[in-house]
């Protein structure tokens, strides 16, 4: 039964699945997992030869870089105290030549089988090669209770005669968007999966089989790897489950992969971009963890086509209405002689309103009746999205088996590597320091982001007075632009690099002191901590414009000022929106491409680059190395953190502050068509090939998508009602405007200011500048008149606006959440046809279960009366043999013992019956 | 190894465990569960004996409770075509004699034993007493996944010493609290759990397995009731897995119920009122589902003692604080000689502001700055019983192991009972009429309910103006309290009433046409439909009051009108909230009071002893009564749905309108300190015992929870800012007072109203009522004075409160959700012992499966050498007969058995090797 799977597992030239990469030296054994080590040369040798002392400084390199806690014995750096170092040196060294040997011995226990290669082309570097043989595959598969597809298979529904129809024509009008790869047929019959089972494997079905166990190596090798023990190792630890990457942290190994073995032209080509990613593929290649963070990706990327869509329609209204905008017209048209107050005391003078006719049209573009709708929109495009995500994330499980993998299987211990005391409780009072360091250090943090913001801030207040100040008028003209967009790129550069800064402060922050227990709390604090940090540097800016700038200014006449002589800044004529807008698109664009060329093609490359020099000048030995050498000299896989953080914060762009800026999503959809293929680069060509990770969902991303969604709506809200002008229009319209149009707006929102008013040395320097004196001036407030018994107190009118815009916030806050609770209930979790074909598959391991009981039953009457299981052939005789996982296995061997296996199995069960 | 279970199973005097309830006729065998049917007496003896005919009505009666699904063929009520009748009769039942002998075979062929009880001492029923042998149980246990404690142990690490020395504290301080059970001893060991599989159960240790397997017993019996096929059922199928459900649907049982077999002293009793539940003996009782809902309660319960505690407090806080509460004060004031404008048109007169001074006083009780800090406090505290019920849920599941229980075991067929078109696939079309009956009633029920609410307004409000007009003083000076009183007990009673209405109109509008696919999907749709209905009608008056009473007013002069000549109600001079406090104190006493005492305890026993009428005239009988006997006449169980509803919506009163009423939780409590005892006395000695349902969660009834918890902040901003003078006042003391006290506060809410300015006709009859003649009356609204260029228009003051009030509706609502948020986020879900056991019990199960592959190296090993296992001692010789499920096993004969598998498992497990 079971002697295909053996056969295709040795055989090297399996037409159905291709020769599988390097081999022991031996040519059948497949390397199936690589450890490196430094080779302890006598120390003469070492340092006679140049080459050697050069290489000596990358590996060292490599190694600072391969391993993040930096307490291993350190290596002398120069050369004093030579004799005292090198008897360390050397005492470390067979420290860990003994660990390694013993940590050998131990995989060769557990039924691995190692091949050392130490006369590799890369000098200096030892590699272990590790084969897996077929029996601790097994053994693994059913410890880890892989589900495996069984023989059993059934017929997936399709739905009613017209939905699959429609299914059908959509995948007929798709399919030059899906890669040219089996996976992604649409299949009409399923097998049963089952958790593997060494007694049970007559169920199995052989050809699937082989496939997922195969794709599922590394992660088997990888847990028995972490299962053994090394005693010798110096410090004992205790149950520990991890002890590879304490090995590895100690520098007894440098670095531990599988190794590439296939690249993808479906998929990591930018000439695919259109194309849907082949999904299962990659699972296959890099393991769950991966393969939901591309599905992740792909999803919203599909996702941002339609708000793309109706981001650029809203903005086209706005283009096609800017000419019917009443407020505007009225702003533009020259017969309303209305004279403003001066911006600012002494050095400004009186201003014509129709000045601002060029920001006032430029404002309507992005402050229209067509934003609020689209904000709206957003917001449940957000929901949406997450529930998509949702529902493809769950049909994702489904697919790869994964629905009865629990959330346990991640608990390990991480910090094992770092300390003896791991088994000295850490009670609050030893916590404490730690917390209230990272507490402080985030909190330092972030107002020093405050300081940076409040610094440009300063800066663009100082520009614009010293440019008001100057006697050049074409200087004058240009003041706004060149402020404006200073300022904007100082901000882009200083986010960009606190990024990374933020980054590091993050990860120290995060090994400070407050040991997390298990890889997943440290690695989401980590996240947590970044999160915080560079959103806070993102959106700060962009805060500070949408709801600060412009609102303390005072009045003509009282200005108010900060630190001195700085005046408050203030906005255009037209509202902040204009600005925010303009700021949003530098960051995000800016931000993109810097980020996209710079960090994420660039330096990857000039690593890659560093890193070959030595190699480049032996370019001979680099053609002929090995798979194991050359995938050596690749960067280490370092998470996909990076990668999630990028897109989150990228998703707070989109959603945060889309009231003020439509064409967001249409520039997050760009750049993510290019993102998706760079990653794919960067993960197939520069970095080594991760061990596959399992998961069943993206975890703390989720949450941290969840709860921008959230403060989205509550932002957006703000953004409506308080930066735009949409509400003080509507309430004109309806609570002022005799005729019920927009008519009179403009001089609505406008005061009266008697210039007599002016208190000493704040009136103008030059009154007589617009060539007439000017008794009452005008601006934009909604203040009682000079000859109000309270003149320039806040008039009724200003607060029946901000009634309105808060009971505006009120009700958009709740209508939308209300929504988008209601899409939530709306849309089921599970999608419909994956629920159904739960639900078939438990009824078929009922039948199949309920099956086997009757036959065991019927079996068991029959031996009843035969009542003897000797008079059996004598192939059953030797049922030991295939469990003997100890002996080294060559491949003509697995014939024999799968054939004995088989024989064994069959009989056995009919024994036991 | 296994002898001792079996023994224990079996024995009849086990000083483990003691007698399990009643026995087949052979008193070894113990009844399991019992199946009721009518026995076919032939017509005429039926007809003749009027016991008999008397009992039929019974029976029908029962059948009808019993039966959901009332299509099943209709018995003949009376004796018109009596030939024809009986032929049908006839047929049906031969029919259905036909259906219980395939059935029965059909039982027996999974290896159930079977014992048929007609001569019982109810005339007209069979019983059909079913025993599961130990194989059975075994094999189902097996297929059921159901996690078994293993031999192995581990110590539970109780934390740090302090920890765990505060943790006994506390359990030798409460110890009288606990209920006298061995269970709720706080264990320092706990044993390794493992889904049980019977090749495996040498693991398995002996003593609580037997305890657990008997607990689920029932449970297990169902399950393969259920899956029992009757193929001669009238109606095929296709595959169903719930054959039992359709038996009983058509008639061919008339009920299905495991055996009481235990009370509990320790539950169900008043005089423990004050102890901890029994959970784990409740939950080995009645299942997970019951086993829940019981925590559930007692979380609750257990939650709301500090918001009963820190209600009262903030009650007497009012209490204490009235006298020096300015507002009140000035109002009481004799020598603030106020003159306040009439109330109505005409009718009314001139008063004087002192005559408020009482109601003024009691709102202080109710409205004041503690009640916004209780409201917070609440919103918390909802959040806070949420994750505190999330943790008690995850700690019962790896208690009761149950973590690896899937959600997908509830999908099941419900509806294959009702049509042959179960395979009719309903499409979009077909169920839109089904949707829209649901959805246009559900809106007219809601319709209902307002028109209701309306109609106790108008008879308010017309018999407020009758009285007004009466002359009787004594009667005008009782005005309100009649008023108010009369209407809040008719609001009392028509909730009451429509609650019991729209019950049954939820429950048939759910079977009207939307088919669903699941009991679970049932259950749910059938819940959140009463849900609406339920809350609507419970929460509409208190809404009305809370959020419209006395907004739309008009003002002296201008009085607003509906349906004619109805003035709209206004609240009295210091705000509804006192009136909303009074409606809510009513309708949550006598909600509670009514529904507990009628409708929990009345009910059930005129139930049961109508019930029992019969039975009584035979009282010699009853006493000799069998146990299944006994039960049959107990009430069926219909589920926990009302019991939960109850609770939600009392869990509403508490949340939502706590800033009105903060002795809501105190009333909440002592209600549920009785509901708990009165729920489990009705549990153990009303109905039957129900089957033990698995459930990992309380499923819908969670998020219904959730949902309430957050409407109810909303819900209370909006009560605290607009239904209480909070922020008036607030507004008063800061930008208006002169000192910045409240001094002046009633002044200032008070508008100017010039008599002159009555419209004719609106002026009072009694001008001079109050013995001098008035030429400005004043009003409370903040309204432009007489001598404003707008009279009587909304003043500035209006505005800035009302922004003010807005503005305080955003603050709360998103300042008590981010805490919310961040206390979800504080709580792990999974507590730390809980997810430190669960670690542990991980690396325990690597060790042992690690052990266990090397044990079989070993043995291989060693058997490479033997290579034969035929010279075992012949007990291995017989392995078949544990199998032999079909014959039936006396308690004798279990030993034997037991052994030779014993043995038969030894050396299986050697021989495999």
């Amino acid at each position: 039964v079971d002697l295909p799977m053996k056969n295709m597992y040795t055989d090297e030239g399996s037409p159905l699945y291709p020769r599988l990469g390097p081999y022991f030296t031996d040519g059948r054994r497949r390397v199936d997992y690589v450890l490196a080590y430094q080779i302890q040369k006598p120390n003469s040798i070492r340092r006679q030869s140049s080459k050697f002392s050069d290489n000596n400084f990358i590996r060292r390199l490599r190694r600072s870089m391969s391993m993040r806690s930096s307490r291993a014995p350190l290596q002398p750096k120069e050369d004093p105290e030579i004799a005292a170092q090198k008897q360390r040196t050397d005492y470390h060294e067979d420290d860990k030549r003994f660990r390694r040997e013993e940590f050998e011995e131990n995989l060769l226990e557990t039924g691995l089988e190692l091949e050392k290669d130490e006369g590799s082309k890369i000098p200096g570097i030892g590699f272990l090669k590790i084969h897996a043989p077929w029996d601790v595959l097994c053994r693994e598969a059913e410890f880890m209770k892989l589900k495996m597809p069984t023989k059993k298979v059934y017929e997936v529904k399709q739905g009613s005669n017209l939905v699959e129809k429609i299914r059908l024509f959509i995948h007929k009008v798709t399919t030059p968007l899906h890669p040219k790869v089996d996976a992604n047929r649409p299949q009409s019959v399923k097998s049963l999966s089952h958790p593997f089972s060494r007694e049970k494997q007559h169920l199995k079905t052989s050809i699937p089989m082989i496939l997922i166990l195969i794709a599922l190596l590394y992660c088997q090798v990888y847990e028995v790897l972490k299962r053994t023990r090394c005693t010798r190792a110096k410090y004992s630890m205790g149950k520990t489950s991890a002890w590879i990457t304490s090995l590895l942290a100690n520098g007894v190994y440098t670095s531990a992969y599988p190794l590439h073995d296939l690249l993808y032209e479906q998929w990591a080509s930018y000439s695919v971009f259109y194309k849907y990613q082949p999904i299962g593929l990659i699972r296959k290649y890099f393991g769950e963890k991966v393969g939901l963070y591309f599905a992740w990706l792909g999803v919203y990327t599909q996702m941002l086509i339609p708000a793309a869509i109706v981001g650029v329609i809203v903005f086209l209204y706005g283009c096609a209405t800017v000419d019917d905008n009443i407020p505007s017209m009225e702003i533009c048209d020259p017969r309303n002689n209305i004279t403003m107050c001066p911006l600012c005391d002494h050095a400004c003078s009186y201003w014509k309103l129709v000045t601002a006719c060029g920001t006032a049209r430029a404002s309507h573009l992005f402050d229209n009746p067509a934003t609020v709708f689209f904000s709206i929109f957003m917001a449940l495009w957000a929901v949406l999205f997450m529930e998509h995500w949702k529902r493809r994330q769950m049909r994702l499980n489904y697919i790869w088996d994964l629905t009865g993998f629990g959330e346990e299987e991640e608990v390990r211990q991480r910090f094992q590597v770092t300390c003896n005391d791991e088994k000295v409780k850490l009670t609050c009072t030893d916590r404490m320091p730690a917390y209230l360091t990272t507490v402080v250090m985030m909190s330092f943090m972030i107002l020093v982001t405050f300081a940076i913001v409040f610094g440009v801030i300063l800066y663009r207040i100082s520009i614009k007075a010293a440019l008001h100040m100057s006697n050049y008028p074409v200087a004058r003209s240009n003041i706004r632009a060149t402020v404006k967009t200073t300022a904007a790129i100082i901000n882009l550069i200083v986010i960009i690099i606190m990024d990374e800064i933020y980054g590091a402060i993050a990860r120290w922050l995060n090994t400070l002191g407050e040991v997390p227990k298990t890889d997943k709390s440290y690695e989401e604090r980590l996240i947590f901590k970044t999160f915080v940090l560079k959103f806070v540097n993102a959106f700060t800016p962009i805060v500070y414009l949408a709801f600060f700038r412009g609102r303390l200014v005072g009045r003509p006449g009282n200005y108010l000022y900060v630190v001195g002589s700085y005046r408050m800044e203030e906005c255009a004529h037209a509202g902040c929106l204009m600005e925010l807008c303009i700021q949003l698109c530098i960051t995000m664009l800016g931000k993109q491409l810097i980020q996209n060329n710079l960090f994420e093609i660039g330096i990857p490359k000039l690593k890659k680059l560093l890193r070959r020099r030595k190699s480049d000048m032996e370019e001979e030995v680099n053609k002929s190395l090995q798979r194991h050498e050359k995938d050596h000299i690749l960067g280490p896989f370092v998470g996909l953190s990076p990668e999630y953080m990028e897109m989150i914060i990228q998703f707070g762009m989109v959603t945060l502050f889309v009231a003020s800026f439509p064409l967001a999503p249409l520039f997050a959809l760009l750049n993510n068509i290019i993102e998706i293929r760079l990653d794919a680069k960067k993960f197939v060509m520069e970095l080594r090939r991760p061990i596959a990770a399992k998961a069943k969902d993206i975890g703390i991303w989720y949450n941290l998508l969840r709860g921008l969604s959230k403060v989205a709506v509550i932002v957006n809200a703000f953004v409506i009602s308080f930066t735009s002008d949409f509400i003080p229009r509507l309430v004109y319209q309806y609570m002022y405007s005799l005729d019920g149009t927009m008519h009179g707006f403009v001089n609505h929102t406008l005061s009266y200011f008697n210039v007599s008013d002016f208190q000493p040395g704040t009136d103008p320097l030059q009154p007589m500048h617009l060539g007439y004196k000017v008794d009452v001036c005008r601006y934009k407030d909604y203040r009682e008149p000079p000859s109000s018994s309270a003149p320039y107190e806040l008039s009724k009118e200003f607060w029946a606006v901000l009634a309105a815009r808060l009971a505006f916030v009120v009700v958009f806050q709740n209508v939308v959440m209300l929504m988008s609770d209601f899409v939530d209930w709306l849309i089921p979790d599970i999608p419909k046809d994956i629920s159904l074909q739960i639900h078939k598959e438990k009824i078929l391991m009922v039948e199949l279960f309920m099956k086997e009981e009757q036959g065991k039953r019927l079996a068991a009457r029959d031996n009843h009366n035969q009542d003897n299981c000797t008079s059996l052939p004598s192939a059953n005789q030797s049922p030991a043999q295939p469990r003997s996982d100890s002996y080294p296995l060559a491949s003509d061997q697995f014939l024999i013992i799968g054939n004995a296996f088989a024989v064994f199995m069959v009989c056995g069960n009919i024994c036991r019956n």
